[in-house]
């Protein structure tokens, strides 16, 4: 990559731009777009020869490499083209990407584009913009094969030739009646049919489909549980009126993700790569759930005031206090990550809220038990063998435990009973409401037995 | 789904085989899979009804089935399978779905497996058991269609059609000459090309290819980033030895995702779901790093039991602590948590290291700032207008969130640069950190300021 990288930048310099069009025509599209960033890296916009490169590729591969770009670079892209280069592009781009750049651009920008678009596909593209941002219509397409159940395997076979080179995938094929969804093929199927079987006798009728309204994440976990290259998007009247391709479904899979690890370590999810998100908007991600678990934190802060007395009489106390409290919100964490994940994965539901609570009660006995121990005997060793102190901090670990686990295992799937997203519930939050909770059972436990 | 499971119960008890078989026959085999989990449970080696159900299953559903099945059922049916049975399932089997059950069963049960395998698919499965684990190689099939440079189009689609129904994908052909990959082309390109052209002048030469070393993880982002169905896995002299498909692809992608998690929790990563792994076991998960985080807590121990002088003479310190610590900690782990998520997604380099703390540092400074105001603002209210006191927070605050910020940058770099996994650095450890160096700034800051 680096060297074909200087390759190009000389040759583009020499202005040996036959050369350079030869090299870009064999690359793939997917490497021209991380080509086109590396070269050009954030001034883009002021290299003529930014431009240049772009149109000296064949118009298919430019189409793709331009669906493969970041936003930016799309946007700055769109003003430099000509009508007819515009209109060439939308050619070549199936429509769930138009879909995509129009959902990302700015007003004139979208008028540009849906005026240089065909009556055809203006309809088709306003049709799955209609659909709610997440759901299954949002991310589908309208190119694929569609067959008619008395078509023969050979009849279909000529479909696909003649419409397969502009549909996005042809390795499923649907058979619909009156538009409804009657039949699923693959080509798979008519390979191993005869040529004269009827598409009717060979098609699969038990079809496993989505609503256009399903959570996107939905159609994301049937593609993982199902492993399809294509699920079909029917309306509530079973007509077809999309599919959603298994890169599109990888995608989902890979911003659910993203979000969630956003969300457990307290960002706002953020669809750009670290690098090309800016400096503010980092800062705007991050600063929310710092203020609000900042001002949470006040709570303990009031709980460790009322036992002033407690630490004043015995100072040594204070210095476990950090042990107790990040070992209460490792366990939390460990909870909540786990019930989390197998929410967003399906495997729990709120009716395992019992099941999934006495289990970790089991776990909290057990992890407690040994932390106990082991901390217990090396304060006993350490503190000139002071049994009570180390049966306060043991006993303040035990019921640590329990308790952060117990919470960090109900809240989230509290969360999802009341429709919020569970992932809220990670470590972050479930730190600072386990740190009330284990600073109060430590300094009463404290006062019980050291009768400070 | 419940309905079905209600329906298919009922028939079991009253005996009606036919009509279950029927029924079943029908069902998608990862939805057969899921049923009979829900159907018998934990108690599935006692219920003769589960050997029933399984053998009124057609024998490539049944195929198909067993491999969505978890491996605890799977141990159980090749325990009760006759050797021909076994022989059947095994003929129905994908070899890298064959691998895999191999890799999770006991010896003897192995021994079984590869006596009931021909000799071809014996060397097939030793081949690829003999890659390294998590190597492209390890997850690689070696059922592939392969075509000849002369052949004509025609006469790939006769193969196809020939060989096809073994194969795990046909829709991505390979062409090799004495072994080594010369060309890839896809059925779609057959599709528009002309009969009689030749393939070596319509295949694409400029190939993708993976090396069978390669780590499973960068196969995983090459999928994620070209959209392929498949990807060829080729020795060092590139010859062609398998093929990874999308699915396998995407069960790879998910796997590293949850080892993520798991790692960022300070959980051992774990490959099954969280009911079916068992208490003693999800114990094991966690016991290791709550002790050793456990056990670092000391050192902010240490570090506090210095300063027992500052806040014997200024007790309203102590109350504060929480809240910087915690405002470290979520100050790291969001840091930590985009580096980490940056590394495994190949965005972040090594080579960045000084772009990324540049970054941060300026993040941390407007983090800082905000949070430092709200917080002195709000303590100057509310205790008693005491100026040195708020500063003394703010300026613990700005420290804290800036020191914060850089080791949660900074480590997973590091980590990953002496080839550690980056995720080892993610909240909990960093965490733990961040403590001591939050407790230290702070109580420097209040003895400088409030001369305590």
């Amino acid at each position: 990559m680096q060297d074909l990288l200087k390759r190009i930048d000389g040759l583009l310099k020499e202005k040996k731009f036959v050369e350079v069009r030869n090299i870009v025509a064999e690359e793939n599209a997917a490497d021209l777009a991380v080509l086109f960033e590396e070269l050009f890296g954030e001034d883009y916009e002021e290299r003529a020869e930014f431009m240049i490169l772009f149109r000296l590729l064949p118009k298919d591969l430019a189409a793709e490499t331009f669906a493969h770009m970041n936003s930016d670079m799309r946007k700055h892209l769109i003003g430099m083209f000509t009508d007819k280069e515009l209109r060439e592009i939308l050619d070549e781009s199936f429509i769930d990407d138009t879909v995509d750049i129009i959902e990302e651009m700015p007003a004139n920008v979208v008028s540009r584009i849906l005026k240089n678009s065909t009556t055809g596909e203006r309809k088709a593209i306003n049709e799955i913009l209609r659909y709610p941002k997440d759901s299954a219509g949002s991310i589908m397409t309208i190119e694929y094969v569609s067959l008619h159940r008395d078509m023969t395997v050979a009849e279909a076979f000529d479909k696909i030739r003649r419409v397969g080179v502009n549909k996005e995938t042809i390795y499923t094929c649907y058979v619909t009646e009156n538009r409804k969804l009657i039949g699923v093929i693959t080509v798979k199927d008519l390979f191993t049919a005869e040529e004269d079987d009827k598409i009717s006798d060979i098609m699969e009728t038990h079809i496993i489909s989505v609503d256009t309204h399903e959570d996107k994440e939905v159609v994301g976990n049937m593609f993982r549980k199902y492993d399809f290259l294509a699920l079909p998007v029917v309306d509530k009247d079973n007509r077809l009126v999309g599919i959603v391709t298994f890169d599109d479904a990888m995608d989902v899979i890979q911003e659910e993700n993203a979000e969630d690890f956003s969300k457990m370590a307290a960002i706002a999810p953020n669809e750009e790569s670290y690098f090309r998100t800016g400096i503010f908007k980092h800062v705007k991600n991050r600063i929310g759930w710092l203020l609000i678990l900042m001002i949470s934190a006040t709570v303990t802060q009031i709980i460790i005031n009322k036992y002033e007395a407690a630490f004043a009489a015995l100072p040594i106390l204070i210095s476990f206090m950090p042990m107790i409290m990040d070992t209460g919100g490792n366990c939390g964490a460990q909870s909540s990550t786990l019930i989390i994940r197998g929410i967003a994965l399906d495997e729990i539901h709120f009716k395992d809220f019992f099941k999934v609570v006495f289990k970790e009660f089991r776990i909290s006995i057990m992890v407690s038990a040994v932390l106990a121990v082991v901390n217990g005997v090396r304060i006993y060793l350490m503190y000139e063998r002071n049994f009570l102190l180390a049966l306060t901090i043991a006993l303040s670990i035990i019921a640590t435990v329990i308790i952060s686990k117990l919470i960090g295992a109900m809240l989230p799937m509290l969360a999802k009973r009341v429709h919020l997203d569970p992932a809220i519930m990670a470590t972050p939050l479930i730190t600072t409401i386990v740190d009330c909770c284990s600073i109060f059972i430590y300094f009463n436990i404290a006062v019980a037995v050291l009768n400070v």
